[in-house]
């Protein structure tokens, strides 16, 4: 039975559990891993000496090292929280010290690639479970993460074919107790999936501020004065992680290359309504495009408060 | 001195206010005027019978009519909050019964083509200064207007050349009252400006969402369901209402056009930077977005809070 959200669980569910990079994702993990009692030990790996300092002031980690080999010699189940560019090789420097049984998991929004860069280096008795936890915020860092990132969110599983059942349900266990849904595919079905959900969304945010920015006959100072009319939304994408997204773009390409060409033919329908004035091309597509928003709400992946409930919070005046 | 938020006139701006058009935004302006004291009587005209049962209803107006020459006839000040392809015609309804001075304005996303549809249906005594209220929700109709939806938001005056100062200083007094900052320019640079930072970010925000739906490899469902990972972002924006905004594309084509080609020509580059693998580009490309984002924050035209603050809000569990 899944361990409900909120009740930690009585024994853990790993003896050791180590985090391979604390930013948003690896820091809000270890949150959810303290709160949840998912383990006696957690342990954090960390290459950069400012972020393990980070981690030890925020009391995230049991302990904390820079040392790659030491740090997962006795885990249970390692998790890599790096960006999908680092995942071959941390997983190269671990593979030799990864004890037989544990479990190897990651967190990166990229299946494919993921899978065929790391399963090469992995020993036989080791159970890769890849996973892909689709939440966050446009920060990062140790001290972005929070205990509740996960809940009310859906995590993928795409375990390759003959993993071990065992360290696929407790990997299971460990995202429903973290509060989210958990569904499996494969790794190009799930690449597919978020190539139209959030790496084409990522990608046409950050263009979009590129273009404004670049404009002569409109001042950088009116696009941000005036960014209430839209274009504030997709800043907030667009101020992601610039190394994740990097590497999501590099290791998704096929897929993300399909949605692009798709996003850009049907572009060209709406400019061409729009050079010959085809208004009711315009009004059926806009009507459409309703309902999709409705369903998103009804199964709450957002909010129903108008404008994400920005404007009352935000506002001194009620 | 302006009027400050949350501290009605003593003495009304005007004796009578006619609204025309009761939606998100005229509904709004009337739940301000009331608010700020702005008028003695408030006076709504909607053709939809609808509408007016619904304004009757929340209390919105001292009157509620379909009658737009009796509605109009009286007022010192007249706002068409009605879509900007309608404006026109609606001019041309109340032309002949506007009393002399009476100021006229409208609440259009678009400006250039509201003055040239609404100027030459204009009496010579009546003052016409065209506005825009950079504020809106993705919700439409009476229910869906606040008091505080402009505050902290900017509004921009257009007024053509020689239009009476005093008319211009009173709306500004109007603007001031419900909480926005306001600000003229030129119709055309306001068009220009608007297309980069609103009629852009919804036209793709549209787009992204029918290429979503009409895929056949990805389900609706999937879509749906995995839409936090930014996709849901742009449903808010797609959810707005289509009729207005048939029309700013149709009366803002050649700033459209022109921003669009910008758009895409920027992204024919992340694109092949993607296909060749070039991770300097998309990497410098998206550390350039960032700064963006953090003034747009600095000077409160959103929150600092991660995910709009959604995350906190909607989750159960803190």
């Amino acid at each position: 039975m899944p361990n409900r959200l909120g009740h930690p669980l009585e024994k853990p569910l790993f003896d050791q559990l180590t985090l391979i990079g604390v930013g948003l994702i690896g820091s809000s993990l270890a949150r959810v891993a303290r709160r949840q009692n998912f383990a006696k030990t957690i342990v954090a790996i960390d290459s950069s000496e400012d972020a393990r300092k980070k981690i030890a002031a925020l009391h995230l980690a049991d302990r904390v090292t820079g040392d790659y080999a030491e740090g997962v010699k006795n885990a249970d189940c390692v998790i890599l929280c790096v960006p999908v560019g680092a995942c071959g090789s941390v997983a190269e420097k671990i593979a030799s010290s990864l004890k037989a049984g544990a479990i190897l998991s990651d967190v990166g929004s990229v299946k494919g690639a993921i899978v065929s860069q790391i399963e090469p280096h992995l020993p036989k008795q080791v159970h890769f479970v890849p996973a892909h936890p689709v939440a966050g915020t446009e920060q990062s860092g140790p001290e972005a993460g929070f205990a509740t990132l996960f809940n009310n969110r859906w995590c993928i599983l795409t375990p390759p074919e003959g993993t071990n059942k065992d360290a696929v349900a407790k990997l299971r266990l460990f995202w429903e107790g973290a509060g989210s849904n958990v569904e499996e595919m494969s790794p190009s079905h799930h690449d597919l999936v978020l190539a139209i959900t959030s790496h084409l969304p990522h990608l046409i945010a950050y263009n979009i501020v590129g273009t404004a920015a670049d404009l002569e006959a409109v001042t950088e100072s009116e696009v941000i004065k005036f960014s209430a009319g839209g274009f504030r939304d997709f800043t907030r994408i667009a101020a992601s992680d610039p190394t994740m997204w990097r590497d999501v773009f590099l290791n998704n390409k096929d897929a993300v290359l399909e949605m692009l060409g798709r996003f850009t033919e049907d572009l060209s329908a709406l400019q061409r309504a729009i050079r010959w004035s085809d208004g009711e091309m315009l009004f059926d597509h806009f009507t459409r495009t309703r309902a999709i928003r409705r369903s998103i709400i009804e199964i709450g992946q957002d909010s129903a408060t108008p404008d994400f409930g920005r404007q009352t919070k935000d506002d001194p005046v009620q």
